[in-house]
C-alpha cells in the first residue's frame, strides 16, 4: 500500500502544468564593495502563479558554479513537500579570496549580503523573512565565520566541506566555542574525514565524494537535513494543522502547508477506509489549492472508493 | 600533494567567468503526435563563447519536473570533465499515460523524438551525433522499451526505476533477451530493490532514495556511470592524446580533450618536477583554449617552481 501511494504522488507531480522559467539575473551597484555584483535568480514554479505566496530565501555563494545546483535541490525537494520552496540567489564571483577570507574582505561581504542584497532582494521580491546562507570550501568556510559574528543574520546555514583548517582553525575554534548553535549543518567529503574527526554538530560525511565533487549531492543532503522538521507524514488532518503551527513558532513566520501533506493525509486514510478523513483532507487541498490539476480526478476516485467498499 | 592538486582544480573552476543562463524554451509543433509540444533546453555554460564548439544531447522526459535535475548534473559534471559537456532537451508532459505506455502512444512518441524534436534540435544547436535518452518511472518503461524497438536511435540510455513490472514484465523480458546492450544504466531505489533481485545489466542502488526521491541523485550516478571512460588521470600529454582518440572511435564523433585533462597533467608533473611534461600540458591547454583565465597564472607559476627546484 505504501507503494502505490508513493507512485499516486509522484504522478501527481509529473502532471504538473509546464513550470515558467523563472530566473534572472540582476545588477547590484554596492557601496560597500565599490562594485557592481551580479545575482543569479532562481524563482519556485509556482511563484508567477499566485500574487501573494511568498517564500523564504536561499544565498548561494560561489554562484557561478552551483546556481544550477542550488536551484534543482530546492526545486525538487521543494515541489514534493520535503522542504519549503525557496527563492534562490545566486552570487556569482569577482575576487573569491578577497570576499572570503576572515581576515581580509569578508566583514565586507557580510555586509554587503546583510545591508545591501538581501534587503534589495525582500523588496523586489514576494520573500518570507528566512534567509539561508551556503557556501563551499572557502565560502563555506565563511558562511561559519559569519555565523559566529552574526548569528541572527540568517535563518539555517549551510556548509559544504569548509576549509577550517584555514589560520590554524581559528574559525573552528570559534564554532566549538559556541553553546548556541542551531540550524546548522555540515557535509563533508570522505576525502575531508579522513583529514579529520568527528564534530559536535549536526553534520554527515558522504565517503564517495571528493572535496571538489560535493556540492551536487551535499546540497540535497543538506537541505533535507536543516529542514528536517518539515514535512509530516500525518494519519489526520488535526496533525497537520498542528504540526505546521509548531513550525510557523519555530520558523518566524506563517508556514502555508505543502499540498503534498494533504495529499499524504488524503492516500492514508484512503487505504485505511476511513472515508470522513479523507474527505476532509481533500477539502483543506480545494481550499487551499482550488486550482490544482488533480483536485477533479482525486474527487471523482474517491467517490468510486467510498461506493465500491 | 593530491589534496592540493584537488584544491587548485577546484579553484580554476570557481574562478570562471560569469556563466550565461543559456536556456530557453522551444514550441514544435509535431505532426506524428498532433498536438504543439515544449522543449526546454539548457545549453552549456560555453556554448555561446564560441561559434564552433558542438555537444551531445540528453534528452530528459518528465521534462518539466526534471529539466532543472538534469541541467545541474550535466553541468556540474561536465565543468570538471567528468562528463563531456551536454545540451539538455527536456520534454514535459502533456498526456504522460498516453505518450509512455509501450501498447498505447509510446510509439508516436518515439517516432516523434527520433524524426521530429531531434533533427530540429540538430538544426537549430551546435550538436554532436550523440544522443542520449533519460526517464524516471514510466518514462523509463519507455526509455528501457525505446532501446529494444531501436537500439541505434540513441547512443545512451539512462532508465531511472523503470517501471518494469507493467504488463507482467514485458519489456523486462526482451531487455534480457537482447545480448547487445550497450551504454545503458539503471539506477533503482531501495524502495525498488526490495521488490526485487538483480538484473545482469549496469545498475546501480541507491538505498536511501525511494521511487519518488530517486531523479535528483539518480541522474547525478547515471551520468557517472554511462560516461565512466571519459575522464582520464593522466600522467602524461600522450596519454591524453591516446585516450580522448579511443574515445573519438567509441563515440563516433571526434571528441576535444576537456581543459581538465590538461590542468590534471600539469599539476601531477609539477608536483614530480617533470617541468617539460608539465610545459607540454600548458602547451596543449594554451592552444585548445587561449583564453582560458587561467592561464597566465599558470605559466607564472611554472616558472617559479622551476627556478626554485
Amino acid at each position: 500500500m505504501q507503494r502505490m501511494r508513493t507512485i499516486r504522488v509522484l504522478l501527481v507531480v509529473a502532471l504538473f502544468p509546464l513550470p515558467l522559467l523563472a530566473q534572472e539575473t540582476m545588477q547590484i551597484r554596492s557601496r560597500v564593495l565599490n562594485e557592481t555584483r551580479t545575482a543569479i535568480v532562481h524563482l519556485p514554479d509556482a511563484y508567477a502563479q499566485s500574487k501573494t505566496a511568498a517564500y523564504p530565501v536561499l544565498y548561494m555563494l560561489d554562484g557561478g558554479t552551483n546556481h544550477r545546483i542550488a536551484a534543482a535541490a530546492t526545486s525538487f525537494l521543494g515541489v514534493y513537500g520535503t522542504i519549503p520552496e525557496l527563492i534562490v540567489v545566486a552570487i556569482p564571483n569577482t575576487n573569491r579570496t578577497r570576499d572570503f577570507t576572515p581576515n581580509d574582505g569578508a566583514p565586507k561581504f557580510l555586509q554587503f549580503l546583510t545591508t545591501e542584497l538581501a534587503p534589495r532582494i525582500e523588496q523586489r521580491y514576494r520573500t518570507r523573512p528566512m534567509r539561508v546562507l551556503a557556501g563551499h570550501s572557502l565560502t563555506a568556510l565563511f558562511t561559519v565565520w559569519a555565523m559566529t559574528r552574526k548569528p541572527d543574520a540568517f535563518f539555517g546555514w549551510i556548509a559544504l566541506d569548509p576549509s577550517l583548517w584555514w589560520n590554524d582553525g581559528a574559525v573552528l575554534k570559534e564554532l566549538n566555542a559556541r553553546k548556541d548553535i542551531r540550524h546548522f549543518v555540515m557535509i563533508r567529503s570522505g576525502e575531508s574525514q579522513r583529514r579529520r574527526g568527528d564534530f559536535p554538530f549536526t553534520n554527515l560525511v558522504l565517503p564517495d565524494e571528493s572535496h571538489g565533487s560535493l556540492p551536487y549531492r551535499g546540497m540535497y543532503e543538506a537541505l533535507k537535513l536543516l529542514f528536517a522538521d518539515y514535512a509530516i507524514d500525518a494519519a489526520t488532518v488535526r496533525e497537520v494543522d498542528a504540526h505546521y503551527e509548531t513550525l510557523s513558532r519555530e520558523y518566524g513566520y506563517r508556514v502555508s502547508v505543502p499540498d503534498m501533506a494533504w495529499f499524504s493525509v488524503l492516500y492514508r486514510n484512503e487505504e485505511q477506509q476511513k472515508w470522513n478523513e479523507a474527505a476532509l483532507a481533500l477539502e483543506r487541498l480545494a481550499a487551499q489549492s482550488p486550482h490544482h490539476p488533480e483536485l477533479a480526478d482525486e474527487r471523482a476516485r474517491l467517490e468510486e472508493l467510498r461506493k465500491k467498499q
